[in-house]
């Protein structure tokens, strides 16, 4: 777990620096959006995807390099949800990792265009690296194509569309698994793919990660569930109960919280299972599993 | 001038038909945010950012259909631009082309999310797009990060954090100039400059397009705010004098009425100067030149 959590933060950081030096890059346009889009990209967020990304863009013998804007363009692409679906239009929240919400610092119509604005940079900075890798253009492009189609109407906005249209509503379990895949899941899976499009490994190999995001992803929405009834504020850093309050539909409300952990806890076995493939390289993933069940925030 | 219409009208059908088709596929997601996207996209735009990039395309030799999914794209994103616009904690506009905007018809939540789709929406149509021509890779590349540095915080969003910074505030005439070189300007350029990155033409080709734009952005948005003060509410189908009430910066305000006039006109005869370079194959874009400097919505 010492060595899970030492090359966890190695892949972070590098996320970090690179989101900083892109950041950086841009500081001659107007500051209020710069400090805007600053905010809530260093506003503590875990790197869970472009750190998923760049793993298993090593696991298959990739250079990161490579995959770092990806992962950075992911990253992005994950916080402009954030700003938006914090909006007082869309959920309403106050507080995010223990800080203010983007809206509240710079007010909604900075918010709004910050959101606007890293959306965009993430296609700026994707297709910027792809122009850089003429050799595998084409690997690039697949790869930039997956987190698109991961990100828009047919995933992460099909899903927020649907959990803001049953908000209050008594749903179907069926609805709820397809808010989740979605609005959680697509961009899970995208990371994983993502790498997959610039390696294309065999189909077993990228059969087995992606089953390995597949369970993972909704495993990761189901703790989000649980934690919001069963979490400490401190340690989640924004308000727990804030889902019930609003009636949104949890894994908790249907299924309560007991069968709720298990099913949680088969997913994540599900997903550890796929991993076997890999041997001992695969043993980042099994700890990055664990790590999801067992987190607090 | 008929001739004009009819090639003008032929483009925005060819533009009109893309979008129809690239919608229809998306039926099967959720209804509500397909309807909202079909709602704005087909609310009687004038399709000029897509007809130029056509028309400039076919200017040098190039084929449309190659073409087509770049102009959908840049005016998925002119549309998303509108929509975002016009909530209320960014213009606060009730009516756009006549009709009522996006989020008195949705509701705020679904006219972000929608906003959102279409930036997205944008990116998936032209990258799939590259992807069918791998022939011309790099070129298409090329015009979807011309297309999406315009779009971002270096172009359209840059301008519209200046404007949303600058209302009710006295401005200097090169803060005015920036707000609308970005805000408008810069998709209007992209349009132009799009269709150079898919045909590489000679230098002094490019060049001749490239200035025409720059002149004809601004005097685009010149006339747009002549028309806030003395067009007709029905014609526009906005309410006009909406900008003078909010106190956002114009040409008419700094230099007046007859001053405005008289710029945008210099500024349309320069952009019909570069175009003497193509001949008589030139002829539309000197009439596109007039019929923007004539236009009364």
């Amino acid at each position: 777990m010492v060595m899970f959590k030492k090359q966890y933060d190695e892949l972070a950081t590098k996320v970090n620096d690179y989101l900083r030096i892109t950041l950086d890059s841009m500081k001659k346009y107007p500051k209020i959006i710069f400090d805007s889009m600053e905010y809530s990209l260093f506003a503590g967020g875990k790197r869970l995807r472009p750190v998923m990304l760049l793993a298993s863009h090593k696991l298959l013998e990739g250079d990161l390099e490579e995959s770092l804007p990806l992962a950075g363009g992911l990253e992005m692409i994950h916080t402009y949800s954030l700003v938006h679906d914090d909006l007082p239009a869309m959920d309403n929240d106050d507080f995010r990792r223990g800080v203010p919400t983007n809206h509240k610092v710079f007010g909604e119509g900075i918010a709004i265009l910050c959101g606007d604005a890293l959306l965009n940079l993430a296609y700026e900075t994707m297709i910027d690296n792809a122009l850089r890798r003429p050799e595998k253009l084409i690997n690039h492009l697949n790869a930039i194509n997956t987190i698109a189609k991961a990100a828009g109407i047919r995933g992460m906005i099909g899903g927020q569309v649907v959990d803001l249209e049953n908000e209050g509503k008594d749903i179907d379990p069926d609805i709820l698994q397809y808010i989740h895949e979605h609005k959680t899941g697509a961009l899970f899976m995208a990371s994983l793919k993502a790498s997959i499009m610039l390696e294309d490994p065999p189909e077993n190999i990228s059969k087995a990660l992606l089953e390995y995001g597949k369970s993972l992803g909704l495993a990761f929405q189901i703790i989000d569930d649980i934690l919001d009834v069963v979490g400490d504020d401190k340690k989640l850093g924004k308000m727990t109960g804030r889902d019930r309050e609003k009636d949104k539909a949890t894994y908790v409300d249907k299924y309560g919280l007991e069968k709720s952990w298990s099913i949680a806890k088969e997913l994540c076995d599900n997903a550890i299972a796929q991993i076997s493939i890999f041997g001992p390289e695969g043993e980042f993933f099994i700890q990055l599993a664990n790590f999801i069940i067992d987190r607090h925030n």
